[in-house]
């Protein structure tokens, strides 16, 4: 299937949609992204997706240069529309656009905006996996990037520290890289949010830890709430997991994916992961 | 003036020199590259550049895709013969592509190679600097990224983190922001490294710390050795600078560039970065 994505206020055919090389989302990751699962046609957790792209291109000094929040939007509702679908993965990007100059960014900014879209089943209670299977990580030597370093919270072009992460793995049955603090303690995924239970409370690491703070991190953390199960935040060392009854890791596209290894051991799907999944079905059947 | 850049094999005007946006340079900074200077039609210390950007691309996991050290300089030489350039500013810049999939790269690459160039004066004994004036340096909260994040001795499109520290510097006079480690040493600027003088000794921070050990760093280096000057590598806290007598950064571009202000303080520009850039000067006039 050939797509359209939205590039600078157009649609373009998907082979044909480019930056110039200038562009400082290309020479230097100067720009800040969010991915959305589409359902029934709605972007699920639009405001929250609005606002984080907000707050990284705030963090990346260009938070002005944003459209209003309601021309963002029409642009991911063209791109739908163009396509003709209503289940979807879309990112919406944001970068710094073309500047004279070199490094130093300019004050005056004119963004680049592109919106990347591809069709996925059907989700919600009737619904269809994206993924294959449930998850294997392998906890990676690679560190996580602190945040004195790049804000972790910032959903930036800057993606090669979780691509060393994944690079890892190579040559092994894993799928998703856990990486570590500095100080040794669990942060997330390369691409997920990372989620365990143990004692029977529902544990994932603190915010205060280098991560990005995921959309479906609170939402997962909302149906647990609702279904009284104990939520805990904190730092925990990576041998934890393999003591732990359960583990399952979040984002947009995957919502909550099982995970039945990590490094060497098995785990296998409980029902604090089952329940989870079934009340997260729920919610998003509501978009249909 | 229009220049004419070389994008994957094809020389094109600047203005429609593009990449696609699912190139994972524009999405994820997954790519290297090298600033060259160009004297007199020869690109300075090629070798060393073409040697770095092929351990950048290693470190990244693409170095078997890099193609031959001897077409690089072939798209390189086809740019300075289309723009009729012989001292320029040249950037070369090699990413993963474009790749099925997402986040985790697949291991067959096809690169996108990118060749930007654009005219500097002439340079040598009788040359002009490419800089209106010295250095003021400010030295920024934002820590550079460490080693076990990102290796720091790859040149990345991941430049975050600098822009990030040279954002430290909006509304001061300070043009050059020198980021400490983790642990509070010296480490480099935004886009240079870092010289100093005192006690008669030329020192520079050393590479275990997380910099990009720059090739005109080492070239300096030579020069000083050459001329009798004591070199010493080492840790140093910003606290040295106040003490310095002398103080200079260098790059590609800017060779070497005198500092006459670090933070509040004032530094004159000494007998040892005179007599350095008379030397460097020399050398460079054996191109033309």
């Amino acid at each position: 299937m050939s797509y359209q994505y939205h590039v600078d206020g157009e649609l373009v055919p998907a082979a044909e949609a480019t930056v110039n090389v200038r562009d400082r989302g290309f020479m230097y990751g100067d720009g800040a992204f969010e991915t959305l699962r589409i359902y029934g046609g709605e972007p699920f957790e639009w405001e929250a997706h609005a606002d984080r792209l907000q707050r990284s291109c705030e963090t990346l000094g260009f938070g002005n240069a944003l459209p209003p929040v309601s021309a963002l939007r029409e642009r991911v509702d063209e791109t739908l529309a163009a396509n003709e679908l209503s289940d979807a993965y879309l990112k919406l990007s944001i970068t710094r656009g073309v500047q004279p100059g070199k490094l130093t960014p300019d004050e005056d900014v004119d963004p680049t905006v592109v919106v990347y879209v591809s069709e996925l089943p059907r989700a919600g209670v009737e619904g269809q996996r994206v993924w294959d299977g449930p998850a294997s990580l392998g906890t990676v030597e690679r560190e996580r990037v602190p945040d004195e370093a790049i804000p972790a919270d910032a959903k930036t072009h800057n993606y090669l520290n979780g691509i060393l992460a994944r690079l890892e793995l190579r040559g092994s049955d894993h799928d998703e890289a856990i990486m570590c603090s500095r100080d040794g303690y669990l942060a997330e995924g390369a691409t997920s949010n990372l989620f365990f239970v143990s004692d029977g409370t529902l544990r994932t690491p603190t915010a205060d830890l280098p991560l990005l703070p995921g959309i479906t991190r609170d939402v997962v953390r909302s149906l647990a709430e609702a279904a009284d199960v104990p939520v805990e935040t904190g730092r925990y060392e990576p041998d934890i997991l393999q003591q732990a009854s359960e583990v399952f890791v979040t984002n947009s596209t995957w919502e909550i994916r099982p995970v039945t290894q990590v490094d060497d051991k098995s785990v296998a799907v409980g029902p604090v992961t089952s329940d989870l999944q079934e009340r997260f079905d729920k919610l998003v059947e509501s978009f249909y």
